[in-house]
């Protein structure tokens, strides 16, 4: 029997997904359980074994031909394979995270965190593949980053590389940022921050708009307002592109990608702010960057797929 | 007889400076040529060898102990190992560069551009040993940087990575910079930025200063100001210092540094605005990077020998 199969285990706070993934990127099998519910991380890890060997078997595959594991999971050093202070997961902290999946499956284990791990996978199985050099932006509740230079994925000092979301864009900004700072690109750039140039926009505005009414703005709401081709909701995406835009001319001068690679909820509307970004970009980049066909991307994974294949591609 | 020498080399406009490095970083024999004088590159090369040759041998050293060569020039590509486009040299482009010093040396030469060698000779030789994760500022004429993370130069695409004097630190600015943006790094903390900066102060404040006469403002005589005491340079050295503190705090959120190392005719004056530096860095870093001890340095190697070690680094 070959050992030629990779597990890709995602773990998040409710819920822990892995697929069974071979040399070409296809999940062969796939399950998922609870992750709350064991108060104790080796019972969650003994009742991840047994699904893994049930889905496995299923498929007439065994255990055995797994020859490394990957795992994304939340506030993993990824040097030392714990995790750690990940307020969302129910075990204390340090949690021996690869040395007892190691054990348990007896194969090496190579973990990072979540947003890591989607970020290799986008490189090795989605829109990144053949590209070494790539800023992968999550555009959800929060902004994350991931950067990958030369072919690498950059860790940096305790591995907090790649707060792309907290660099500050406009240093006078009204706007608060999480973080406690202004003006950083999460600010106009999460969901949060596109609601808020919605909110700003409607109140400076007079012109009648499918979100004018008084139910909560949400971006999907922005969304399919710009669809429907209501001129605000339009005008929201243009100025959220306009400021993601001039982000990523600062970010070139960092990393010099080939590629930016969106990913995350707000993501989801990119086709109403693409041109803006790429207007924006131009518009604030550094001459020496110029006609180099710098890319704008969305992720190219299904989203069922993505955090198994980014855990699977920890494996290096 | 042992192959463990490396052979060092800066190529600048005006001189060529080469040295002979042992495998500790001592320079055992150097010497100089002119640059300019060359029509050809092959003749240049031809008299770069001769004068390696006699200054061996001057120490009883012999061509052949040199395993590899190492060079920093303008304009490197750092992948093909040819010169393109530096306007300083004599010579069109394509320049091959390594090509050609291999071929007439017989050992493997590695080349990039003189600011990457400056900071990998020390991240070797100087004040960056022992780290991985360095951000290296070349603060002169312009701003320029070498990002070292996970002990790896980020070179990026078309190896135009790190190009942190041209991050826009004040969108709003009225400093217009030599790239034809405006409120970049370099617009405050070049020598052109440092006098720019005196010259503001100056028209603000009624106080005497050593600097109110007419004759010309450098950055040399701010610091000599400063060293007596003067309050307005000292308040220029203050201000220039909050401006790149401001800045490392948004680099930090890139790669995650260990230490940013400082380098050029305007890190001369450092210890005037180190302390400036540190309290702005505070002030604006993200909270996760708080803690951690990150360190400002400056270069540690002598001033003669930094470029020769560098390019001999650019040996792996």
């Amino acid at each position: 029997m070959d050992k030629d199969l990779i597990l890709g285990i995602d773990i998040g706070g409710t819920n822990t997904a892995f697929g069974v993934v071979d040399r070409y990127g296809n999940i062969l099998t796939r399950g998922k359980i609870s992750t709350s519910v064991f108060s104790s991380f080796d019972d969650f890890v003994s009742a991840l074994k047994h699904a893994v060997v049930d889905a496995m078997s299923a498929e007439r595959l065994e255990l055995e031909s797994i020859y490394a594991i990957g795992v994304g999971a939340p506030c993993v050093n990824y040097s030392s394979g714990e995790i750690v202070g990940a307020v969302d997961l129910p075990w204390p902290s340090p949690i021996p995270l690869t040395a007892t999946l190691s054990r348990e499956f007896g194969a090496p284990a190579y973990a990072d965190n979540d947003a890591n791990a989607a970020a290799l996978g986008e490189m090795r199985y989605g829109a990144g593949r053949g590209l070494t050099d790539v800023i992968v932006i999550t555009l959800g509740t929060g902004v994350g980053s991931a950067i990958i230079c030369d072919g690498h994925l950059l860790h940096g000092n305790r591995g907090l590389a790649g707060e792309l979301g907290h660099v500050t864009i406009y240093p006078y900004s009204e706007r608060e940022c999480s973080c406690g700072r202004r003006g950083c690109l999460e600010t106009y750039a999460s969901a949060r921050g596109v609601v808020a140039t919605a909110n700003k926009i409607l109140t400076l505005s007079g012109s009648p708009s499918l979100l004018s009414d008084k139910s909560p703005l949400t971006t999907k709401r922005i969304a399919e307002a710009a669809a429907m081709g209501d001129s605000i909701a339009l005008k929201v995406w243009e100025e959220t592109g306009r400021v993601i835009g001039k982000a990523c001319a600062e970010f070139a001068a960092f990393s010099s990608p080939e590629a930016f690679i969106f990913f995350g909820g707000v993501a989801k509307a990119f086709s109403y702010f693409e041109k803006s970004i790429r207007k924006s970009f131009e518009d604030n980049l550094l001459w020496i960057y110029k006609n180099s066909d710098i890319r704008f991307l969305t992720s190219s994974l299904p989203e069922a797929d993505a955090a198994i294949l980014g855990a699977a591609a920890l494996v290096s």
